[in-house]
């Protein structure tokens, strides 16, 4: 093998005599540092294909925002290159940007599982769209040819049923995408994650892997699903005089299957309550990746007919979400469910990053009503779907890649996986940690770094896509800290004589009705301010404002050591 | 014994053959809930005294908020009968409002040991006061007479020096408050914490316990601050040839100490950063509480003198705080230390709930920069101050209460801390969950939750305290959240006109050169509003604004789906 030469191309020209010419690209436009929003892109020569199209909730700078997806501007660009977008499973920073990239990108087919797509379909139907978007079913194993590329599906574990890693054919090699995935022994349905498969294609050579890395921290093997079961079964047997309320993702359809599942063995009725648990229980149980005997579901207005022991309530809310229907069962806001000492209120969720008071507020407020609490802290009420340092090791071991792209995960879950890579033996020169819109290239010769693609946050606040920025960001910053004073005064322009006002008027800043004072010092200043200009007969209102502006600003940081915003308007008579 | 009657009333009944009359009343003003400020209450008749007066940070609903402070209503309204404030250690939340509180209560005597008065004298200098507070320096052992009560401080270990627990003699019994303690039976200083004196008192009789309950999630017992020195002993050995940058908690007198001693059995000069980590190291060196070789500290700007190898930098920041020394240094934002690849930065330290993602996001960066990173979560770098689950249990041992009563800490934590002292053999009847300004009172025949007092939480902004309200707040949030429009005309009263306007301002709504548009639909709306007001003879301004703003946060929702605050401003000419 000559030296730097990617031996699948080496095997290609030992069959075909021929070396590909191209260059093949990949990199990301999502999925790297704190917010999600996965997707990555493969291109070569005419052709481009994207794996996963996510969301991402914002930080806690970008007050206001509803959600943040990929910027899109190179996508958008090459539109008639693209052949398709892969998507490996149901979860909302996996599709939830493709509601939004379908209104520029239409005409490009999705592909999916059949619950991806299931849970898809729903979200499509909140939005509207020039033609039908195209979306094809696919199931694992099948292989769909997009231009140069093909893209094979591989079962793989996760905390959504139907999720899938990628087996991506390129000229000049095969690409492994692992999407999300774990490792289950004994999944609930039955499937474990591919591993022959991935073998397979380990033995026949991988020329790049790109691997998540969200449980890179976590040592060993994450636990089965199926343990979340037998610690249920020991806490319904357990809690058997007791209400038990229990919340969980929606999304995750086995957990709600085994609560199902226990319920019936305790001959307890099951009610659902929260929108995304009921919109997902019923897609679910359509599409047949959940069952339950009759007569077991009631509706949430019912629980009243039967005897509290006789009660199982799955609702949303594990992340501690305001307004979800756990949180308005704690904050006694719920019309259907009070919770009071006979209840037993079971978290089945891991707290995300940054949620973790939001879950503890709850926690707090469903104790001081005397319910009892289990939560993943104290009880094994919960697995992780992503895996852990061993499983990470193990993909690599079966896929023996050539080179290796952590991806999924902030900066230091991508350098704890490139350390995992490194243990394994693959060369640090044949390891790229990627970051946003950096483009690896890959030829005969070799893989590199080459050069940007435009890539970043876009923004979505209410119907508004992309019309929040940094200015609008730092002003929401700036009143949400200190407040505003607005000063308004109206201005004769040919006598230059103050002839309204100034006004003034606060918000956010001091209960004014303790601080008339202060505000009469403010319109003082304002005023001498506005006719110091006048008399100088100074027309430039931005030079007028930016004075009165100047002035207050000074004035209120020696006396309240506080920087409201200071909004002058001049009106003109 | 007479079922009911605390049993020390019996002993001083057979002593004395007088059984005290009065009641004792025991009530909190701070240390419960998500906020800290510890400010506990003692009263018997004409005798009050407190113990602690801490500071809490603000929630992520106190937008803008610096600290928040108890509310000491009820404290200034019984001024005369204060007896005292007893300091368990120097904590903020245990000292850190006394600077606002002595304003009201200067006459009041301050007891502490030395080096929380120490801290405490530091933090008073940044105030002004009519007369000089009274602070008194005591040392564990000491017993301080307060009216018809006396404080004996007994020492405990924690994560600060000279932190002591408190026994309380009442006429009813002895109250003992734990403060905030751990066991370590290896300490730093050699003095671990007095069981002996604990289980004295114990065996006397300790009618009330007041116990606190920050790790009672966490099992078994907090290890000895010793074992992060030897684990500091390791990482020093292993990176013999990086740069070391530590961050820790400046008040973590013993930890700094470690880190010295260490740096100096690897001939390494230490240099020290952040203010108030250089504040609280001279302080703890002029008091004899740390002791450093002399020509091992250095000051910040040698360092480019000695080779990376042989310098280990102290710094604040361990809790991701931006504008700390490590933020800076992360976000290369610090004028004497650069982060690259041969430095090993230590997070040595816990990353308090609510601020992991502050943490990770200077762990990224640090990463990125090249570094290599260790922290509690991967390395014996942290061990905590607050005593797990057997110390708990073991304090209640050596105490023997008849009532117990959970203080400092989240609702789940009082209620886990009453489930140990059922554990323990407490009776339920005898166990106390407070709720802040809940009274408990005792006397000879028994102990009863009994009526409120004024307790909550005070908001310091600025210079302001207490100015900030519940409108304030809301004000805050919705600014925050979708920005603001002002509206403004002037009117001509006596024509009834609009002579000028409607003029609009926006700010934190949208980026505005790309809405002109729509800025002009406002301003149409607005102008429709009023003229149609001043048409129908409208002179009540408070009814034309509410017009305009109703019309347009009607508009505006149904056209964005978001709902700035709308600001009308009428002036009239």
């Amino acid at each position: 093998m000559i030296c730097g030469e990617p031996y699948i191309a080496m095997a290609r020209k030992k069959k075909m005599n021929l070396l590909p010419t191209g260059k093949l690209k990949v990199f990301l436009l999502g999925g790297l540092g704190e917010i999600g929003k996965n997707l990555s892109v493969l291109e070569y020569e005419d052709d481009i294909i994207i794996v996963d199209c996510g969301l991402g909730f914002p930080d806690d700078e970008m007050l206001g925002v509803d959600l943040v997806i990929p910027d899109i501007t190179y996508l958008e660009k090459n539109k008639e290159k693209i052949r398709g977008i892969f998507i490996t499973h149901g979860h909302e920073d996996h599709i939830g940007a493709l509601p939004y990239v379908l209104k520029s990108l239409i005409d490009v087919p999705v592909y999916g599982t059949r619950l991806t797509l299931g849970i898809l379909e729903n979200k499509l139907l909140e939005h509207s769209y020039e033609k039908t978007p195209i979306l094809q079913t696919v199931a694992a194993g099948d292989i769909v040819p997009a231009g140069v590329f093909s893209v094979e599906f591989i079962h793989v574990n996760h905390s959504i049923a139907d999720a899938c890693a990628l087996a991506i054919d390129t000229p000049l090699g095969k690409v492994v995408h692992t999407g999300d995935f774990k490792l289950d022994v004994s999944p609930i349905d039955g499937e474990m994650m591919d591993v022959t498969r991935l073998g397979q294609l380990g033995k026949e050579g991988v020329m790049l892997l790109m691997c998540e890395s969200t449980n890179v921290e976590r040592p060993g093997f994450t636990p089965s699903e199926k343990t979340v079961g037998a610690s249920l079964d020991s806490i319904f047997m357990r809690y058997q005089e007791k209400r038990i309320i229990i919340a969980t993702f929606s999304s995750n359809v086995h957990r709600v299957q085994q609560i199902i599942d226990t319920s019936v063995a305790y001959k307890r009725k099951v009610a659902i309550t929260g929108r995304s648990m009921i919109n997902v229980v019923n897609a679910a149980i359509d599409l047949g990746y959940m069952t339950v005997p009759e007569g077991v579901l009631i509706d949430i207005s019912e629980i009243k007919r039967f005897p509290a022991d006789q009660i199982t309530i799955v609702t949303t809310g594990s992340q501690g979400e305001p307004m979800s229907a756990l949180y308005r069962m704690a904050f006694a806001d719920h019309d259907k469910v009070q919770i009071g000492p006979n209840d037993l209120v079971v978290i089945s969720a891991h707290a995300i990053p940054g949620n973790e008071k939001l879950v503890d507020k709850i926690v707090n407020e469903v104790m001081r009503s005397g319910a009892t609490v289990l939560r993943d802290t104290t009880a094994e009420v919960h697995v992780s779907g992503h895996a852990c340092r061993e499983e990470l090791k193990l993909m690599q071991a079966l896929t023996k890649p050539k080179y290796f792209m952590p991806i999924h995960g902030e900066y230091k879950h991508l350098i704890m996986n490139k350390e995992l890579a490194v243990f394994m033996g693959t060369p640090e020169t044949n390891i790229f940690v990627p970051d946003l819109g950096k483009v690896l290239e890959i030829d005969v010769k070799g893989a590199r770094w080459n050069g940007t693609v435009p890539a970043g946050n876009v923004l979505v606040d209410g119907y508004g896509v992309g019309d929040i920025g940094n200015i609008v960001l730092r002003d929401r910053k700036h009143l949400s800290q200190d407040g505003l004073i607005v000063v308004v005064a109206t201005v004769d322009t040919i006598d230059g004589l103050l002839v309204s006002g100034p006004d003034i008027v606060s918000r956010g800043f001091v209960y004014v009705r303790e601080a008339e004072e202060l505000m009469e010092e403010i319109r003082s200043i304002a005023r001498d301010e506005i006719e110091e200009c006048l008399d100088d007969n100074i027309t430039d209102w931005a030079q007028m404002k930016s004075q009165v502006k100047d002035e207050l600003t000074k004035f209120l940081y020696a006396k309240t050591h506080r920087k409201p915003m200071i909004l002058p308007v001049i009106m003109t008579v």
